[in-house]
């Protein structure tokens, strides 16, 4: 017998007929002996139909009554689904946030998960109840509603399957599990049957949609291991694990690209200590976000300094910059938002020598050029003109043997 | 500086703009020095579209299920209500069953509050905040969500005040007050000013729709003083308070009427102890609230007896008592449809002679046939064919003086 903790996002639960679907999926897994603890989203639509109520009403809606009125979307979902359990035979129970406990921070929007106190789910899982848990939702120090921002439901099932020490937290998803790269601009993508926490990491904030970031470093955490699955199939799907001896012989396993950079260069600037904290700090304090760092060596006292921000705060940065680039005696600040960033993802990397040349080949043979790269023990980053991104990812992908039915290419 | 309770149904907060229209006008009330504590029912057609989910899942939904269902219709109100006082510039916090914490019964769907804890809402009212209730909710001793049932949030609001010891509780209804009688069927009915408990009572349970009965009794209990008002004026509306010595002086207060109950009578019963038991066991082992019981005096050892049961109980009572008829030897049991219980409520009427006399004739006068006739302290009812039920209240209605700009008639 095992314990397993469940997790359906919006569109699995997205109609009346789809909660039946769920319901029968979770009770076939109970009769097979397991215990479940299932975690829902709220359906589909309904999240957005409340974030269009509150703004209708103002423009900035109080953060602690939104989470009071989010928090209702997945209250919803677990009472009809506990409704269909029931009426199917089987016993089932609803627990909100407050009712687990799940305690969290008091951060409304984007709260972090401190404690799940598990007495009440085990109660409820020793009377041979099937248990609905709300994702999304906790309850911060004062008793009051918090949510866990975007893709939190994935958070809550890692957390509880951590706190339950359950077998496996499956996610289900309207994907049947984690590729090698999009299948959308890569038609050979292939479906990974195992990725380690670190690879998935780096795929999730390389801009692979299919698991929340935080959920990853959660389970990572706690080792728990994740099954990342299609709820609408009985297949077998990606599991999210510890790395084990056998995933390093694997040298990339994924390719990724994010299209929502732009790239910030400041020419001529005076190369000295202090500089570059001169020159970052209105960007930090702005709370902008920057991901890659490029300076070039210096030249007469003088470098170049390259970096990327995300899109929507490229205007703001770039208009910051030139009001520092006068103080410090910089000569220019330019900008581009033509960029993309395709980058490859491995475990194998760490100990493989060769495998940034070969990226670097690849890219060279389709003439794209590569404006900047970063490295870590498990990524290379490449940024090229936005236009080559799609023939980039391909050309990567099958530049690593990563193409259905290939064998890895010398 | 006075602590007022309010409660807003769910046309008052049926769209963003009335939401925000309750807003002003609860500020307004706090602008003038008040503690506001408001309680509001869900969103008009919001408890209707959960209901429908829920049967488009099953027939029967699971209670405790469909509580935690229901219960969220009220949470998006209170979340949006108090979203909106926080734009407009005032402190707002609201508050779920399980935050206050309204302790109640496990009853799921029509629950009995036991006890409201009000220290939080103190807290949230010294800090010169609006407190926002939900309605209609409340928490059981296993730390589950019940339900109130319908028109739970009058009774959400009345509890409060007699908590926090309010100095009014303002129901805030889409009419203006308390009338003398149906304004639909009789143009001439007349607001009241005052009413008493017992007669609101009296008024509630014979089919005025203004307040929940049970909110009515609460107060009642805990001498909360009632205003019911409307919430698309600034009119005063009707007090409804503990009797006070002037009230007796009008001897009739309202008349009410009610077509949803159906007579139903059993012939030529053997007159002997223990029979009217026989009778009336199946029928309270099936639920059915009795209404007014007749029984005619005994005639050679046999009597009838005739009693009213709510419409929907109808047929199933009448099958279930013929063969209780059988059993005891009764000749045969009838049942009418087409009925209608007239009634005329009045403090004045413990003092006053000759009130039934004058309904009668009143009645009479018109050739209205009176089947059934059942009295009370404060209260006269007549069962009456159906068809005459509008003719029967506003002839009624004259003959006791309450037409508007009317003396009473001799």
């Amino acid at each position: 017998m095992a314990l397993i903790v469940q997790k359906y996002g919006g569109t699995s639960v997205g109609d009346i007929e789809k909660i039946r679907t769920v319901a029968r999926r979770v009770i076939n897994s109970f009769k097979q002996g397991n215990q479940m603890v299932v975690v829902l989203s709220a359906m589909a639509g309904q999240t957005d139909r409340l974030i269009r109520l509150a703004h209708e009403l103002c423009d900035q809606p109080d953060p602690r009554e939104l989470d009071v009125l989010m928090s209702t979307g997945e209250q919803v979902s677990i009472a009809l689904f506990a409704m269909a359990v029931k009426s199917m035979g089987y016993d089932a129970s609803s627990l909100l946030g407050f009712q687990v406990p799940i305690h969290t921070d008091g951060l409304y929007g984007k709260a972090r998960i401190h404690e799940v106190n598990t007495n009440r789910i085990k109660r409820e899982l020793e009377k041979g109840r099937i248990v609905a848990v709300a994702g999304f939702q906790g309850l911060d120090e004062n008793g009051d509603i918090t949510t866990l921002g975007r893709g939190g439901s994935d958070t809550t099932a890692v957390a509880l399957a951590a706190a339950l020490n359950a077998d496996v937290c499956e996610i289900f998803t309207d994907v049947d599990g984690v590729y090698t790269t999009d299948p959308n601009i890569c038609p050979k993508a292939r479906k990974l049957d195992t990725i380690s926490y670190e690879e998935m990491l780096e795929m999730a904030s390389l801009g692979a949609k299919v698991l929340e970031i935080r959920s990853v470093e959660f389970a990572s955490k706690f080792q728990v291991p994740i099954h990342v699955r299609s709820t609408f199939s009985e297949e077998k799907g990606t599991m999210v694990t510890a790395e084990t001896r056998d995933m390093e012989k694997v040298v990339v396993s994924g390719v990724t690209y994010n299209k929502n950079e732009a790239r910030i260069t400041m020419k001529h600037v005076p190369d000295k200590p202090g500089t570059a904290s001169k020159i970052f700090k209105p960007v930090f304090e702005a709370g902008v976000i920057v991901d890659m760092i490029v300076q070039n060596p210096s030249e007469d006292g003088y470098t170049d300094l390259t970096f990327t921000v995300p899109k929507p705060d490229f205007h703001r940065t770039l208009k910051r910059l030139r009001d520092v680039a006068h103080d410090i005696g910089a000569e220019r600040v330019m900008g581009d938002e033509d960029i993309a960033k395709v980058s490859i993802v491995g475990l194998g990397m760490r100990s493989h020598a060769g495998v940034a040349q070969k990226m670097f080949n690849a890219l060279a043979k389709e003439n794209i050029n590569i404006m900047m790269i970063s490295t870590s023990e498990i990524k290379i980053s490449c940024v090229i003109e936005e236009k080559y991104t799609e023939l980039a990812v391909r050309t990567l992908h099958t530049a690593f043997g990563l193409d259905s039915d290939a064998q890895e290419a010398d």
